[in-house]
């Protein structure tokens, strides 16, 4: 029998950066993914096909209101969502040929095929023809990932009701769209539809979009949701689904009903664990599919490790690979990097973006931390003007003793990129007093940071606040070399 | 007579942030502008502007190479230039309401006129009837900034031969344009007018574009040039220019000719001094019409300071609007800011964006300074896919003693907001480490740090260098509060 040191399933962003950093320590990998191509729902049925179609929607809307004359810019009413998907093909190539590429020069092994347990470290590898292949394995790292939820209430036909991966097969722009659930998929999907003309209506049981996010960016969205015609029918859910020859009729738990040609279930996700025979390793998943870890990403069976979509919350791709990199590590008795970093910046690919790390106002309240706010809106930031996309703000969350900074939230262009700056400056212990000092190039998005600082420095100035003066051992702008 | 703490003489970026940090400080303001409307040349005649016409330019251009299907975007024949700058009107103005806004709040009093010294100080302000008012001030600040410059062989007559103001104004969009000068407006406009179609080409003395920039950086933005079709004619000058009925012709240094529709001078700019009369105030200006100063940005005047645009390198509003602020604080014997951040980035609204901060691999050889490259292409970047401009890189440079970063330069989509993240690491005193763990929202082009650094670290290990490995004190990319 073949024997490895490690052994990755799954060869999303967890399975593809643990199998690689696995390789990297001098290990001897396997891989082992059941799709003909590598990437998982990232590169081929989730974040990256529906960003391309949100890129297309995104490159519309700037357009109409960019306001150029001279310029035509028409959407065909035939057209159809993988042919607005427009780059998609070319970027899952790409990231397919990337994938390979690392893997293969790491020295991953790869095979192809449905993986399963036979005994805790023995994995069975089984092709479509049923004849099957076991190897050995000193440290298995589980990185199945999830797919969408199906509810047993709704019958997905994907011709009228679809999940967040059918929708995207849509072979018509759809005049209306009811998504069922607002979640960061059903949100992305509103505003992306929405962009393209598409009356939407979401239907969500919460009372806010998103409430886990710092309360002024949930709202904020959803005011940009309301402008963009978006219909929000919260605190209520879809009861009934009665599918016509021409459309859905929705039945809310209200009692109130509505009526949309087409229907996106965006429930949530659960974990791909069916095949995998999890009892023969001697354990099981949750009743959502996902695997319980402890903070290295370990099992309750020593040697087995899980990363990723599967072991739930955030389940995101940014997170999921580092998360493999430090099961990884962990496994092999490594110390470059024993943790996820705790600044986990989250993304939210809403039409604006909605982006954001550290602490919320409502976290630092719950906990009688004392702070300082200083906000800038995106309508006065020159680039935003220029991108046709002024909307939003950049928000800075401070402490008002030294101006140290604890979070920063972002709705607006490229917000997922903003927010990057704002991790650094909390994870190298800076203050707002860094934003204030610091050169920007002009015209950039970047800029609306100094703006945001001059705010909450203004704000502590006005209380009598310390934290508006630079500290004396305060961090400088001016480099240690030049 | 009317009596200043501070007059400010000038309202682009460094007279504009000038006067607010002055009145900030609770002193007595005056601004004093000849245009009715504030700004300058950022907001009114360069900057802006071109931007503008810079994402049209690239909004076809992504369009074509995003390849939607289903999208017609088509580009008018007879469409001019004003026309296609699309949100510049609104964007200027937004910028005009932005500036008045920051000067009425922070209670600076606004002059409009041409103003002169009638000694050092006082400063004359003429109306356009002749009429004049003196007013008195305790310290001077002047920003009067600077316009393209007019070289005595070339007769601008702006419908064959334009300058970078000018060329703004074209009526069509011609079929062929001549850039003569490759600094960077000569660059900009080379690649704006490339992806609307035109045919450029550039004449410029130097054997390479921008040759302060890291070398690969130059060299990359040549071979994207020249993919673009760009004409490249260096190491020569245009020696004349004849305007016939329907072009131009063209004789360069070396005898041979060439053709264009229209032609661009693009010879660098000059400082606005004429009507000042410098002499009154004992002052003088560089044969250039610039003004020397010293660290504080104070002339040979004590009193009378000077920022911007007017006092030369590097000319960048972002600069400038630092130079106004620091002036000011040590005009008034201020603490808070006594230096521009010796971090300048510098960011060149090329497509795609070119922009850099910290030490060249140049500099960093001829100081005898050792150091490691990190590099990553952005073909291989997945937001770089979607959004329809794979090309560049992004490239750090580190010392192989503790991986403390030292220069960032990138070229490629965005690359002037990039930049600030790694402005923001070495300004911090932070290491490739810190890229190599935190968590980045994907798919980002911030993503891109990561993967130059995992190339830096790795060229570390392969040298044996000590920088390969996380240093004892290091910076951690743990924030020091959630």
């Amino acid at each position: 029998m073949l024997h490895y040191d490690v052994v990755v399933i799954g060869s999303g962003p967890a399975g593809e950066h643990g199998a690689v950093q696995a390789a990297s320590y001098g290990k001897k990998v396997a891989l082992i993914e059941k799709e003909a191509v590598p990437g998982g729902a990232s590169a081929n049925t989730g974040t990256i096909p529906s960003k391309a179609l949100r890129e297309t929607a995104l490159a519309i809307q700037q357009a109409r209101s960019r306001d150029a004359h001279g310029i035509e810019f028409s959407v065909s009413e035939t057209v159809t969502i993988p042919e607005l998907m427009g780059r998609r093909g070319l970027v899952t190539a790409r990231e397919h040929s990337r994938i390979r590429n690392r893997l293969n020069a790491a020295g991953v092994e790869q095979f192809r095929g449905v993986a399963s347990f036979a005994d805790a470290h023995t994995v069975r590898i089984t092709l479509a023809d049923g004849s099957f292949q076991d190897i050995q394995a000193e440290v298995v790292l589980l990185a199945t990932g999830t797919r969408p939820s199906h509810p047993p209430q709704y019958t997905f036909d994907h011709q009228h009701v679809y999940d967040s991966d059918s929708i995207l097969m849509l072979d018509t722009v759809p005049r209306s769209l009811a998504i069922l659930g607002g979640g960061v998929a059903g949100c992305e999907y509103a505003s992306m539809f929405a962009a393209l003309g598409v009356h939407v209506s979401i239907i969500d049981s919460k009372p806010r979009l998103l409430p886990w996010l710092d309360a002024e960016l949930s709202i904020a969205m959803q005011d940009l949701f309301a402008l963009a015609g978006i219909d929000m029918h919260q605190e209520r859910r879809a009861q009934r689904l009665e599918v016509g020859d021409r459309d859905v009729l929705v039945t809310l738990s209200d009692g109130s009903r509505l009526v949309a040609e087409k229907v996106l279930v965006a429930a949530g996700r659960q974990g791909n664990v069916e095949s995998l025979d999890l009892a023969a390793a001697g354990l099981s998943a949750t009743d959502k599919g996902y695997l319980e870890v402890d903070e290295h990403y370990r099992t309750k069976v020593p040697h087995i490790y899980a990363a990723g979509d599967l072991i739930g919350f955030p389940g995101l791709a940014s997170t999921s690979m580092e998360q493999g990199r430090v099961a990884m590590t962990h496994a092999l008795g490594k110390k470059y990097q024993q943790k996820v970093a705790e600044l986990l910046p989250v993304g939210i690919y809403t039409i604006p973006e909605v982006s954001s790390v550290g602490a919320t106002e409502e976290a630092l309240k719950q906990k009688g931390i004392p702070y300082v706010v200083g906000k800038t809106p995106l309508t006065e930031n020159a680039r935003a003007n220029l991108i046709g996309e002024a909307v939003g703000f950049l928000k800075l969350v401070a402490s008002p003793q030294d101006g140290e900074l604890l979070g920063v939230h972002c709705i607006g262009p490229h917000a997922s990129e903003l927010v990057h700056l704002g991790s650094a400056v909390m994870a190298l212990g800076g203050t707002i007093h860094y934003f204030t000092q610091a050169v920007f190039n002009y015209p950039t998005l970047g800029e609306a940071y100094k703006y945001a600082a001059y705010d909450a420095r203004a704000e502590m100035k006005r209380l009598g606040l310390p934290g508006a003066q630079l500290q004396p051992p305060a961090v400088s702008a001016v480099p240690k070399t030049a």
